[in-house]
C-alpha cells in the first residue's frame, strides 16, 4: 500500500498542476526537491503571480523513520517506527470572486519492533473557502463531492460534511472557514471494509478534485472586480491564517516537529488585511457569506 | 494595590495615547469600552490609517472572577478567584523605516475562598520590532530599558533583556521577532522586595516607554521610501502574526477563554505579504536585520 498510494500521489500532483497551469495560462509551477533528515522528503510546487492564481501549492512528501516523540504521545505508542505520505494543496486565486480550494490526501503507517504494522489509515478531504458566495458553486462543489461518496456508502457523505464543517471551524470568531466540503481521519481496516476499499474511496475523492473546483474557476475568473472586492477578499484571508495558524493540526504538528517550515506555511495567502472590528454593511453581499459562515447549510 | 495600579495604568493610557495622537498629527484613538460577562471590562483605544500611525491600539483591562478551568490548571489551584488589570499596546507605523513597537505592564491577584490574597504578582515588558534597522535606535531604545532597571537593580537588565530575547522568538523560523528590550513575569514579593517595589519597578519601566519610542519614530518617520521597502516591511509583519498566533501566550490564552476577539486580535498589522521561500538579496539592508535576528545582539 505503501508504494500503490505514493505511486498514485505522484500521478496526482502531475495531473493537478499539469490543469491548473493550462487554466492560468501564464505562471506555471516551481518545483523544489527536499529531503528529511529522519528519512524521506518531498516535491513542493508552487505557483505564483499567474493570471488566475496568486498563490498556491500542490506538495506531496513521504517520510518514515521513527516516531517523533510528540507524535509518539498522540497516538499512544512508543519507540515506533512510522511512514507517511501524502499531497496537500492550497489555491489562492486572485478574483475575489474564485473561491481558495484546499485538498489533503496522507496514508499512515505504524510499525512494531519486528518491522509489522500495527496501524494504518487514511485522512484527508477537500473544502472551498469563497469570499462571495455564489450558491450554485457551493452547490456544484458538494455535489461532486457527495457523487465519489455515494459510490463507496450512502452514509460518507453526511458524516465527512459534517467533520469538515466542524473541523473547519474558527472557533475564535464563531465562524467557518468556508462553506465546507469532506474530511475524514483515521480510516482504519475493520470487519467490512478493507484498507484496499479505503483506498479506493480516498482516490475517488482524490481523482474528483478537478471536477469539484475547476468549473467553478472557469465561471468566475473573468468577472469584474474592484478594489473594495479585493479588500473584502484580503480581510478574509485574514481569517484563512488565523484558522491555519491558530487552529489548523496538521499547521502546527508540522511546525512543532521541525517540518520544512516553506512547504508548510505555502498555505498563506499572498496579500492579508487585519482592520479592527470590521463588519461589512447591513444586507451586503459581504455580510451574506458571514450569515453563511455562521450557520454551515445543507447544499445537497 | 489593586486599585493603585488600575489607576495607574488608566493614567498612562491617557499619558500614551495623548502623545502618539500628537505625533501623528492626523488620527486620533477611537475608544471602545467593554464588559467581560464573567466579571470586569476594558477600555480599547485604536489608530487607524494615521499620517505616521497605520495600525495600532493601546488598551487598558481590568478582569475579576471565578478563575477560568484552563488557567486553574496552568497556575496548580482550584476553585480559585482571581483580579487581572494591565496596559497593552502594540504599534504599527506606516513607514517601513519606523519600527513596530509592543508594550505591556499587567498586576495579578489570586485569592482563596474567604478572600484572602494568595499569590499577587506583575509582569511586563516592552520590544521593538524594526523592517529596516538603525543600530543607534536598538541602543537608544536599550538604553532607556537599562536606566530604568538600573534604578532598582543592576541585576534586573541582563535577565530580563534576555528573557525578552528568549519569549519574542519565532522558533518555527530560527529568528527573533525583533530587537529586544525588557520581557518580566511573575514579580512577586519575597524577603527583599515588596509589592509595593515591584510596583515602582513596573510603573517605571512603563513610564520609559514613551521616552524609548518617541525619539525613534521622530527620527525616522519622515525618511522616503519606496514600494520595494514597502514589501519588505509587509513580509516581515507576516512574521509578527506568525508569532502572535503561533507563540504568544497571552494572544493564545484569550482566544481560548473567550476574551475580546477585536483586543486581542488589534495587535495585528494592516496589511501583511506571505510570499513563497523568500530571501533578501544578499549584502542588503533587509538581509542584515536578519542576521542580527538570528543571534541576539546586546546594544548596551
Amino acid at each position: 500500500m505503501r508504494e500503490k498510494f505514493t505511486a498514485y500521489i505522484r500521478q496526482l500532483q502531475d495531473t493537478i498542476t499539469q490543469r491548473l497551469e493550462s487554466l492560468d495560462g501564464n505562471a506555471t509551477f516551481k518545483q523544489e526537491l527536499w529531503e528529511r533528515s529522519g528519512g524521506g522528503g518531498g516535491r513542493t510546487r508552487v505557483i505564483e503571480n499567474g493570471n488566475v492564481f496568486e498563490k498556491g501549492g500542490v506538495n506531496i512528501s513521504e517520510v518514515h523513520g521513527e516516531l517523533p516523540e510528540t507524535m509518539q504521545n498522540y497516538f499512544g505508542v512508543k519507540d515506533s517506527k512510522f511512514f507517511a505520505c501524502g499531497l496537500s494543496l492550497v489555491i489562492h486565486p486572485k478574483n475575489p470572486f474564485v473561491p481558495t480550494v484546499h485538498a489533503n490526501w496522507r496514508y499512515f503507517e505504524l510499525y512494531d519492533e519486528s518491522g509489522k504494522v500495527v496501524q494504518q489509515w487514511f485522512g484527508g478531504g477537500q473544502d472551498l473557502t469563497p469570499y462571495y458566495l455564489f450558491e450554485e458553486d457551493a452547490v456544484h462543489f458538494h455535489s461532486i463531492c457527495k457523487t465519489a461518496c455515494d459510490k463507496h456508502d450512502k452514509s460518507f457523505y453526511p458524516k465527512y460534511k459534517k467533520q469538515c464543517d466542524e473541523y473547519f471551524y474558527n472557533s475564535h470568531r464563531g465562524e467557518a472557514r468556508g462553506v465546507g466540503g469532506l474530511f475524514f481521519d483515521y480510516l482504519k481496516p475493520y470487519e467490512n471494509r478493507t484498507n484496499e476499499q479505503w483506498y479506493d474511496f480516498v482516490t475517488e475523492v482524490g481523482n474528483s478534485f478537478l471536477d469539484a473546483y475547476v468549473p467553478i474557476v472557469e465561471k468566475r475568473k473573468d468577472i469584474e472586480y474592484t478594489k473594495e472586492h479585493r479588500n473584502w477578499q484580503e480581510i478574509r484571508r485574514g481569517r484563512y491564517v488565523e484558522f491555519n495558524l491558530i487552529h489548523d493540526k496538521g499547521t502546527l504538528f508540522g511546525l512543532k516537529t521541525n517540518g520544512r517550515i516553506e512547504s508548510i506555511l505555502m498555505s498563506l495567502p499572498p496579500y492579508v488585511q487585519w482592520r479592527y472590528d470590521y463588519h461589512p454593511e447591513k444586507n451586503s453581499p459581504e455580510e451574506s457569506l458571514l450569515n453563511v459562515l455562521k450557520s454551515p447549510k445543507e447544499w445537497v
